[in-house]
């Protein structure tokens, strides 16, 4: 019999039993008892233990319950050879089953065909990162969110952002934006008009799931953001693409009148930052009227307005209610907070709430928290300034690196954002440019993902200079122009 | 003309241009330039701000392409009637429009047929809060948290920490997982086979949408956790329901058979807290082999295991890779957090994976990463120590107080757990009790929303004490007793 050194400790809260029971159970999954190998009887257990043998008796009949032992004869026990065990060699017994079943043919929809932009995480170890929507934490006023940080965890915060809100969110954020971020864009709402998400990404999602069914026609700009593309070619089949010019979308009337739901991105549109002028904003939202279709406004990056104020969003012109506006802290505070916004109707929103309280409730009270002091205490605005600052200054030389070395920037936006969408030669393949460009440290975003499937144009490219620092632009961009005439 | 004191800031980084332009649109928003009203002309406000005259003018065009003002005669211009403004009656103006269009029709799936269990927020304002799954923060290892938290937004964390991180996870919490949580459960994997979800209601809702067509039968407990049942009924109406008994679910064959996919909470059933023998277990993972159906484990809870070790996890029995396992910390570290996390095969997680993304990317860095901490430090076992310590002294006064008043607790989790199933006398309608009790300051969860929707028993009710004190059990137990005597 091996000896096992048993120790209870009766001044512990559970029972002498239960403690016992816990050994064993330890002592099973690490292996220090093997299955098959047999237990000491209860008879020098309770000895060995100084407790009652009645103790031993019941605490090995409920763990044969348990399935961890088995009864033998003469009321012996032995470890049960389908208890759970901690695997010998680690990494070998946590490989998959060779004989396991088939998951592929169980699972709903495939994603294979979605495309998405694929955002390597690395990307800081490249030297000339123009990459899109990863924030440079350079520019984050990183103190002033650990302090803001630190207030909302004080007890007076903490016991109401540790709970369940159910369907609710942070009074203290929603008022931030309804007092703050929606008046700048010409709209007035009351909190009933207002959800958080986890940001826009998760904000098109709900309206995704609300308003698309497979009888749904759904209008979206060609090119675009491809996870809008993702979450309405999932839903339905029938899907309107519009071609976009250097005003945003084309509105082609004959499409528009097919469509129930109109996905738009009128401040810039993503990705060329194209700036929809106001007369085709008033025609858009007559057509809808016309129509009766309703519109979804991704009104993401509106902050960056450093060249100029935004024009007015749609939903300011909204006189039915027929504008869905989603607005974003990704890109304001940092990506992985995972903050965003939905303004709409009350019906609307309430529904979205029901939806969302489905998928995970809400999200996490203390990033709310956190965010809405970052905002009351200012830090927000003075955020703002400096982002736009260093982004006017990065702007400024991305033109002029981008002019010196003959890049044309077609469709920039009016009032600043943070990147440039480029049209290349006509032989260019910008999938190719961008692989040749990370052996030269460059990282680029090819046109690939952000077309319809057929036939897209390849000459396109999207350079950011959100997370590239204003000294390294130049060369940067020279690179690009060099590794683009390399190969056309 | 109104006078308007523009003052420009030559050092600033915005152009002076830019300047005014942010100055005319705040002041068209906040009506301190009305509608209609004209702008002081290009020559006399060139003089007050000394600018070039062309600068106000290229402004003033600038601003009328956007739709804020509009050209009059002599190139003059007026404020645009259509400019979004500031409404003067805030709460008001506010308002939906009086004649908005039907958002009613427009939304795919009217969620009035879904019941939920209705948490009141202010439950902390009630004497005797028997409510479940918020956590008792009097409990909560509040200053090693904060202590994590400033430790996860260091320098060194937060820069990775705050990025997007596409479709994976804070490394260092999936080490966690993998190498404590589920080898406490028998189970042994590797990060890949590992997904970190919004808290177990994200894993349940990622599961349905990867899982359940509208022709996929689906097999659930009946009474079950409300947001299982609403997550199922929302994709299909091939539904079976399992009664359940003193083992938990009821392995009734015939209905077994016909299912593609079954969810079971073995460890302790909800709402019951029955705990499923190992036999059946056995019997249910055999069942799967020959009906060939995939499991879905909920395993919430399993760490308040203070009257004995819980039994050994479905999954740890899986030979062929059939079962998804899901855990929360909400329950062990505090709702409002939102983790938890889903284990199963490569292939299942890759998908659950892409979906998430769609969905909302990832569960925010920081709380991943602040988690992770708690977690390394070894606060996480203190935390549980203490919670079991706790628990298990309001276990025991409840079960006497129960005793007492002659209230019956037939299913109880044999390892412990925070809540009991209490059968009332079959007269009883729960509903009308728990409104009654809340006039007494006692807060329960009624019996409505468990069931399926046709004829459920009325007389049952659930009483948490994971928010309670211990010494108010006694006295609230008594009140129930009393408020059902009252109505039966």
């Amino acid at each position: 019999m091996k000896e096992i050194l048993f120790e209870l400790d009766p001044k512990l809260p559970a029972s002498l039993q239960a403690q016992l029971r816990e050994k064993v159970v330890n002592a099973i999954l690490s292996r220090a008892l093997q299955p098959g190998e047999r237990l000491p009887s209860s008879r020098s257990l309770s000895k060995h233990l100084k407790v009652a043998r009645n103790t031993v008796t019941i605490a090995y009949q409920a763990l044969a319950d348990d399935g961890y032992l088995t009864p033998k004869a003469r009321s012996g026990y032995v470890v049960n050879e389908d208890a759970p065990v901690n695997p010998l060699g680690f990494m070998e017994n946590t490989r998959e089953p060779i004989e396991k079943i088939d998951w592929q043919h169980r699972i709903r929809n495939n994603s294979d065909n979605l495309r998405v932009i694929r955002k390597p995480l690395n990307w800081r170890e490249y030297e000339f990162p123009f990459v899109y929507g990863q924030a440079d934490f350079k520019l984050f006023s990183h103190s002033e969110w650990r302090d803001c940080t630190r207030q909302a965890l004080g007890a007076r915060d903490f016991g109401v952002l540790a709970g369940d809100f159910g369907y609710n969110d942070d009074p203290m954020l929603v008022n931030y934006i309804t007092s703050h971020s929606l008046p700048q864009r010409g709209i007035y709402k009351v909190p009933e008009h207002v959800l958080v998400t986890l940001g826009a990404q998760n904000a098109l999602y709900l309206v995704g799931e609300l308003l698309i069914r497979p009888d749904t026609t759904v209008g979206i700009e060609n090119p675009c953001y491809p996870d809008i593309r993702n979450i309405v070619t999932n839903r339905t089949e029938k899907i309107e693409y519009f071609d976009v010019d250097e005003g945003g979308m084309v509105l082609d009337e004959e499409k528009l009148a097919k469509c129930d739901v109109i996905f738009v991105t009128p401040s810039h549109q993503c990705p060329t930052t194209a700036t929809m002028p106001i007369e085709r904003r008033k025609k858009l939202m007559e057509m809808a009227e016309i129509h009766d279709f309703v519109i979804i406004e991704d009104d993401y990056e509106f902050e960056m307005n450093f060249l100029a104020p935004p024009s007015p969003a749609l939903k300011s012109m909204d006189k039915k209610a027929r504008v869905i506006y989603i607005g974003s802290f990704s890109k304001s505070l940092f990506p992985g907070l995972r903050l965003g916004y939905l303004a709409g109707p009350d019906s609307f929103i309430e529904e979205a709430r029901r939806v969302r309280h489905l998928i995970y409730r809400h999200p996490p009270g203390h990033s709310q928290r956190t965010a809405a002091y970052f905002m009351a205490l200012g830090h927000y605005s003075s955020q703002m300034r400096k982002l736009k600052k260093k982004y006017a200054e990065r702007h400024t030389t991305m033109l002029t690196a981008l002019e010196e070395n003959g890049l044309s920037d077609s469709t920039a936006a009016k009032f600043g954002g943070t990147s440039f969408w480029i049209k290349g030669p006509k032989k260019l393949n910008s999938n190719i440019l961008a692989e040749n460009l990370v052996e030269k440290s460059v990282l680029i975003e090819p046109v690939s993902a952000f077309f319809d499937a057929e036939n897209p144009p390849r000459n396109y490219f999207r350079i950011a200079y959100s997370s590239i620092a204003n000294e390294k632009i130049t060369e940067g961009i020279e690179r690009i122009a060099e590794a683009i005439h390399e190969i056309t």
